[in-house]
């Protein structure tokens, strides 16, 4: 039994050190709020209003450190609020995928590019990978038990040594799914 | 291949008769906005204010003809967003499920019982069903293709000679699938 626990990902965004200092000020330090499944990613303290076409959320939660280009995931749900298309891509994939305008405290920007809905995947430590047999960006079937039960197709597997193992699925996949964080899935080897 | 078409529901109410006299006005009978796929049913024109107690929806749109009890059907997302925790339920299977705040334009009601996040479930005419080999209340796998492709358990067969065949998701589920109304779904048997 190859099993994974479960980690859903509310919406939230990523910022490059530029739009930190463009929304919270120049010079500004992320604090943390909590450590987060993979080593060195946390939740900040601090979130951001997000507005689209449509409809906006107040809160989006930043997640820390900083990165080299910002990145706002939602679910297909959340994009309908918004008014926007995003593509499912794979993080950091955002070339020619939709912008939107982000408020902080200290000042506001329109992103150019960045909106996307995450593609399902499962970070998996080498040694993980190796054990089974995984390779990096292989594309895997996982599947949850439960009064929802379902099979996850075309789960991207991301290996690496910085990674602990965790499957992130977005808020409707895990409601489509009746699961939650710390619930345990197994891929279909 | 067992080839099904899907429609997504979105949220939406039923009411009985006593309750549209409450929310509408006494004797007073829905509009057609919109026959839906199966025989008899349609979207109404009229719509209501749902408010619970986290969040409200001002217009959610009644499924008609009146039913002998009211329910509203809403997604897991959905349910977050009021600040409720219905259960998934088949149609018509309410006892013990949460209750919700309704505003029409000429009045308002506590209903005391009857929000539920529909259990997925296809309508098979009974020919259709009869043709397959597939009982009512059958538990069925069902496939949808694309990038977010996935295999849905426990959905639940519903045989009458008055349906017509069709899948219904909710949001949740058809997000998590990439899949919209009229795409084609595939039952596994």
């Amino acid at each position: 039994m190859f099993q994974v626990p479960v980690g859903v990902s509310a919406r939230h965004i990523h910022l490059s050190e530029e739009h930190i200092a463009k929304l919270f000020g120049s010079g500004y330090e992320l604090s943390v709020l909590k450590d987060l499944s993979q080593p060195g990613q946390f939740a900040a303290k601090e979130t951001v209003a997000v507005i689209g076409p449509r409809g906006q959320f107040d809160k989006v939660r930043i997640l820390g450190p900083a990165r080299g280009k910002s990145q706002l995931e939602v679910s297909r749900t959340d994009a309908f609020t918004l008014g926007i298309t995003p593509p499912v891509r794979e993080s950091g994939n955002i070339a020619g995928t939709p912008g939107i305008k982000v408020v902080g405290p200290a000042g506001e920007m329109e992103l150019a590019e960045g909106v996307i809905v995450a593609a399902r995947h499962i970070h998996f430590h080498t040694d993980d990978a190796a054990k089974w047999g995984i390779a990096d960006k292989q594309r895997l079937s996982v599947r949850v038990e439960g009064e929802r039960a379902l099979v996850f197709e075309n789960v991207v597997a991301r290996v690496s040594d910085q990674f602990a193992l965790d499957m992130h699925i977005d808020t409707d996949e895990a409601n489509a799914a009746g699961v939650k964080t710390g619930d345990i899935a197994v891929i279909l080897l």
